[in-house]
């Protein structure tokens, strides 16, 4: 970013930004994800981290081709939010010894970077709408409706397998 | 934390830390609003702003309340992912000269904190009712219900918001 002017000037400078934002952060996941497979017990949740392993690696290649119709080289930004979340994942994983428990803050972990990119991926759709871009928008919501099912998955599991634990 | 031992050792601890976690949460989150009602151009928008902050004082008295039913003195503990969301609000809200377009970045910085706390908070009134802690849930989910309708009124103003500006 400049030192001496600001560089988003535009919708259309926010909107790219945002998306390089994504760009880095789904890249980030991808890593987050096969620590996080490593770590799971139980079945059921190493097999939804794998099905979201699978997921993201499609949600890289679709913001490759919203950069690509918006005639944009692709590229990423530092995000310090996804960052944050997966450093507090790591942090908080590590403290913890019980297998069943880990799991417990392993879902927490995972709902977390999904809320994430559902806010982010929420304003892309809107943006690029708003933008005259529905081809991008069309690419994005596809990803956000993912999304949306994997965090609706982690809390079915989270809710049996929480009470399983914590009695 | 520990160096020698993990100190995470049973859900309680979890849900102890995961307290404390959104209780520092929240009280970076009341100097980020106080910051985006400061940048907010849209009188809707510093409105929505204010309402929020008043709702995120009556959130950290919520969570001090937990604290005590659950027996436990209330405690911080530092929250990596909320800084780092709140560390991209501010550096993309300092790349932004247009004010239209700086609403635009202030409202989806907000859904990202506003997210961030819907994953968190759904987390614990699902372990504090595992818990057998229904008190405990009761109050997180009224906390819950109001950042669900912040995130939905910021999605209306957004959605009317963007579409004016991006034209």
């Amino acid at each position: 970013m400049g030192l001496f002017s600001k560089d988003i000037k535009t919708m259309d400078d926010l909107f790219v930004h945002q998306l390089k934002d994504i760009y880095y952060a789904e890249k980030r996941i991808l890593g987050g994800l096969e620590d996080m497979i490593g770590k799971a017990s139980a079945n059921a949740l190493r097999q939804a981290f794998e099905k979201h392993l699978v997921e993201t690696r499609n949600h890289i290649t679709r913001i490759e081709q919203v950069f690509q119709k918006h005639g944009v080289e692709p590229d990423t930004t530092k995000c310090p939010a996804i960052d944050g979340i997966i450093d507090e994942a790591d942090d908080v994983s590590s403290e913890v010894e019980d297998k069943r428990v880990l799991d417990a803050a392993l879902i927490a972990a995972a709902q977390a970077v999904e809320h994430y990119e559902i806010a982010r991926y929420g304003t892309l759709v809107a943006w690029a709408n708003a933008l005259g871009r529905s081809d991008c928008a069309g690419i994005l919501q596809q990803t956000l409706d993912e999304e949306k099912a994997t965090d609706e998955a982690l809390t079915g599991l989270a809710e049996a397998h929480v009470n399983a634990t914590a009695r």
